[in-house]
């Protein structure tokens, strides 16, 4: 019980655990983590697989041979292990060159510089079998207003994405891309902020099939965002091509804490809906359970890999717990009790017109809108306290 | 200098000046203001127009006798003034029958309630000659996640938009919507929470190009985000059809403030973007500048006078120091020096494909990323200088 | 078990369970309570006790035979159940006259009605039997920097509640003063707007050992604070008089909502420092556990009971956790690994001076500092998961 | 105008001009600067002094030797150009020994290093003729909340500046301790979190006259807190020692912007209070203005140096505009009206007792608070608009 396995599809980035410890204010406290070890112990805990930036692999400005023999490295760990790389992504954030970002630095030459750096990429994640490719722009954006000509910028974001998308065609790559928004940390606002800002931008694409999203639990928290809500929203239009599990306590930094050592009543709401889709029905999601976490600075390796293992537990505890929410009978009679079932019943009958509802005094006209004061009361708190005690396996 | 006139096109909620002070801590600290008396004031302090809510204009509950009354009234008063009505709006937020919402409430006679509350004040927006339409879904969220199926809910705000759309169509109305995002406030969490959301949800409609955003300054700085930024992507995608300007102070409740009594760097930069276009060139607005705000509960009707002039003169004194902004050849240099317009040079060159660019040794093999360490400097610290003495008036 | 009783010391304030629904957006839901309905329902629900601001017992402007009747009603009442009253307070907020404070009024003549309404009221609080008298300053603040003069704002705060402090001891009152702070809402920014601030303030006056704090919940948290954590510096200044119970999620207006249905963690390690006193042992709290909530607006009476119920429901699941946590070996070693108990030991041995220090080599010269990279972790991530899995019931 | 020069008592931190560019997210994008050249730039810019921590000038580790050969370079700079060092401070947080605090550090051994590391840096301070010892703990806090004893950490902190007060009184030296609060980050909760926290802590300490302040603008914003409020109750306890001045967009990761890029109106507010006193009167500030600011990454050392310049320019800009609004009749008459004198007007009449105004009728029996419906504004808009016109040189 609680147990990872690969079934679970538990990934994890190099980068998380193999985060130094490197702050604002501080230095590594942990020496590098070798990428084979990583795979090893990842396997040995019962995750499903890896992912990685292309600087996490091979150190930016490797020789071939360098970036190969890594590359080598790293395939025969997972021969050994039977991890798999699902997705992978590209550094253009770290480096002085992309002080101000990658795809929409004002410098046009390090916008071509960016687009090789990702174009390479492509062809190590066709390689090692990844069918997800993340995009994160945490440079692009700006301090100061006059800095950045937004729509400039989404335009030179939108040639990038769309080049992109005609290379993997032409290529025929079985690559999907997810943008991941955040609001701000590096830069003071960055370009496409949330969920919703980095929809919008997909529908403007040439090949938006090809473009979904990567939402991170900690980013749209960082914005006093529902993150629940949000993967509603991005699962409503069809973009949810991979997630990035973690936890954040409210608006402030970027914390990157182990999963549901944040907001606890959104990571159950989370994963019940991930796990068993919307209360009224509608598509679940099916792909890796990606953590995008830092163990925290104060850890040893001891604690990095006891942090490892609390992200999976976690989810696994939460899973159980939203499947028991949805079986228990009195949960079932509260959701009708607050007409939660109702809202995916039409508002129009079948075939009703506008005409029809105009026609129809029992809408409007002998409607006693009045009724509702002191009475007919939707029942939500008794339905969030049944929520409260299936978290709290008070049930 | 700085006196508005109509044509500034400034427009005014009739809520808005005529707030009474109510509070959730205290009640009304103002009386009612007669519509009459808004409408002759506001033509004398130079605005354009008035908007409002149905049940600001008659109160909810009226008789038709009642209700017409109230309409002639006002039809006089404009008549009187030459002020018009470029947008009204439905209230489907402040009576008990709304408590879960309008369009997506859990109830599905509120729903079929609402859609004819909304399609009388249409037929009235028509008759007044309004050509937007703003749909602030307030009550549209939830405080809890079980209590709300986001994705039904989306589909029930699709299929209510949809009907609305089929309807202005079949009667030749003038009339398009403007969808307003806030992300929480009276609601835990608001359905549509930001611009993005919005942009994203409009595109799934049926008739995308009848439907844009009315966004409010204070909605996007509750969540933490970059007002003038999320209205370049707004105009990005075409879909600035109102805005709503007030002042907020940070992410708390909703201040609804006098326009620039906020965040006074993002209201430079946003009018200076509304008024003069992106750096880069692009769509600017031509719109009505509609003021959505409060005036302090602490004022007498004086205050409120005061406050609705202050409005105006803000926005006419940020335009005059944009417009000094982008003259002064300083301010020319720091944009050219910045790169700021190579933002808008295209990445590729014209014709050039990424196979092109992959053979293009200058872009990546030869080219020095070493080189950005300790140089290169996009001097966006000076440009936000030469912005900040502009706004000060010190140049 | 978790059922409450009048041991457990639960309170609720009239306005709680009395609270009609009115909001920014909208008027009241639901009709007037009663006192007397409200004081026989609570203690059917197991509670102990009842507390109320003047103008919620009988209407502000009451002559005085209605006022003497509903504190008669009130008295009957709690004859009749054996509720008691161990806390009142006063409105400062409501009523237009306040629009500007009470005690820091710019007007004079308002300051000096606020305290007559208040010493009114303490005569009742001590008729009553109150031994904690709250001052929540709501309307103590400012909107705009030029508006307010703080530090005469504090100087006629200091004086007032001078005053207050000299009339209790001189009328041999047994009451104590408890400031509530709050940073903002209903004013744009609110005096002593934490527990720090209220802390700092206290020492300022003339009788310190009267004044305590009634730190809320949410009120913290809309400033991003750590509530269990400012507890903590409210007990070890021996100032935590009385407390608000309730939940908010994240940084956003005042939600009022349920007990432990904002933020789980930390409404879990409050409990555990309420209940349990420090790790390191120390002040613990036992006054009343008082509940200021809001039932959420979406709901009739059925709806209100029940949320009264769940508020002590969850503060019972909780200190049933809390216990077990602290009795689990594991959670004992995973501490003493950590550290947690090493806090309370003196950084100085006992007699030790700065001399000694100095002259420790170990301490310094012979000091390995760099053998705390790569080693020495603290644990906190494995510490962390067990309180997640106390609190989630899965140990 | 508006040109810097010594009597002004500017003051820069080493760091501050000397940041590399490292964050979370990338490394240096700027070599390390030599405190000589950093020196006689200031100096050149008409800076008054230099702080720094004692890691900044010789690297934690260093020879005596090499320490003390790093002393001797600034001390000859200093001699050259005039510079002070009117404040020194030092580092408890870069290190990995630090990673859980230096004075609240659950480990005791890391508690005694860190005494020995501060009381070594006081000798230099003493012997630099600095005369503020600035603390700041950002790495005194946790992540969780059963990581950290509250109490028994605010013992040890207690602890610790008792010791150092005994060192500095019993060694005569001429230093006054200054705290600086903050909330978060790097940590996910800091000890001491606001100037109100460490206001009250400091009543408790031994010698509470030997310790003050040291508030940073962005600190007190990233809480959502008026800074100039803040200040202004600092000032009220006498406590205000030191001051960190820089720029901060709301309620996000510590931006450390430029003075004034960030709030304006709230820097505006703060320099009216620093240079005026509050409208009231009152005691003012006439220490070190010390910028503690980060040169954004994007920059190379012009910018850096751009970037010294412009906050030095922008504290003038506003003292200048601070002046005008003071010496402005409209604005004197517009606080007379708002009443803001009569604040400190003590609310009862000199010698006047509660007897006495309990006795006083027109205090409450014949106070007609009805009067203030609709009439009796404060005009708080209006001299906010004044505020604002000032501000933007407008008038």
């Amino acid at each position: 019980m609680a147990t990872p396995t690969p079934a679970d599809k538990f990934t994890f980035g190099l980068w998380t655990i193999g985060y130094n410890g490197n702050d604002p204010f501080g230095g590594p406290t942990r020496p590098h983590l070798d990428v084979v070890e990583a795979v090893d112990h990842l396997a040995e805990l019962g995750a499903w697989g890896l992912t990685f930036h292309d600087d996490d692999l091979f150190a930016f400005g490797s020789t071939d041979a360098e970036r190969q023999a890594q590359i080598d490295r790293l395939k025969q760990a997972l021969a050994d292990t039977g991890l798999t790389v699902p997705m992978i992504t590209t550094n253009l954030f770290s480096q002085p060159v992309f002080k101000d970002g990658g795809f929409t630095s004002n410098d046009r030459s390090v916008r071509r510089f960016a687009l090789r750096k990702v174009l390479r990429n492509l062809d190590l994640a066709a390689e090692l079998g990844a069918t997800t490719f993340v995009m994160w722009g945490g440079r692009e954006g700006a301090e100061y207003d006059a800095a950045k000509d937004i729509r400039a910028a989404l335009e030179r974001y939108r040639e990038a994405v769309n080049l992109l998308g005609d290379y993997v065609t032409d290529k025929g790559y079985d690559i999907r891309f997810a943008i991941e928004p955040k609001p701000n940390e590096p830069r003071g606002d960055i370009l496409l902020p949330t969920v919703g800002h980095a929809l919008a931008f997909i529908q403007s694409l040439e090949r938006p099939e090809l473009v979904g999203l990567n939402p991170e639990v900690g980013h749209e928290q960082m914005a006093g965002l529902n993150f629940a809500a949000g993967i509603a929203q991005a699962l409503y239009h069809g973009k949810l091509f991979h997630i990035d599990l973690n936890g954040q306590r409210g608006i402030k930094y970027d914390q990157d804490l182990v999963f549901a050592h944040g907001d606890l009543y959104n990571a159950f709401a989370l994963v019940d809906l991930l796990e068993n889709g919307a209360p009224g029905g509608g598509r679940a999601y099916d792909g890796p359970r990606h953590f995008d976490y830092k163990p925290s600075r104060t850890e040893d390796m001891t604690g990095v890999w006891d942090s490892a293992a609390a992200n999976m537990r976690n989810y696994l505890l939460l899973k159980e717990r939203a499947a028991a929410f949805r079986a228990d009978p009195e949960v079932q009679a509260a959701l009708a009790a607050a007409k939660v079932p109702e809202l995916s019943v039409p508002t129009l009958a079948e075939g009703e017109t506008y005409t029809d509802l105009l026609a129809d005094r029992a809408a409007f006209e002998d409607f006693d809108a009045g009724s509702y004061f002191g009475a007919k009361g939707f029942g939500f708190v008794r339905l969030q306290q049944l929520a409260t005690e299936h978290l709290l396996g008070a049930r």
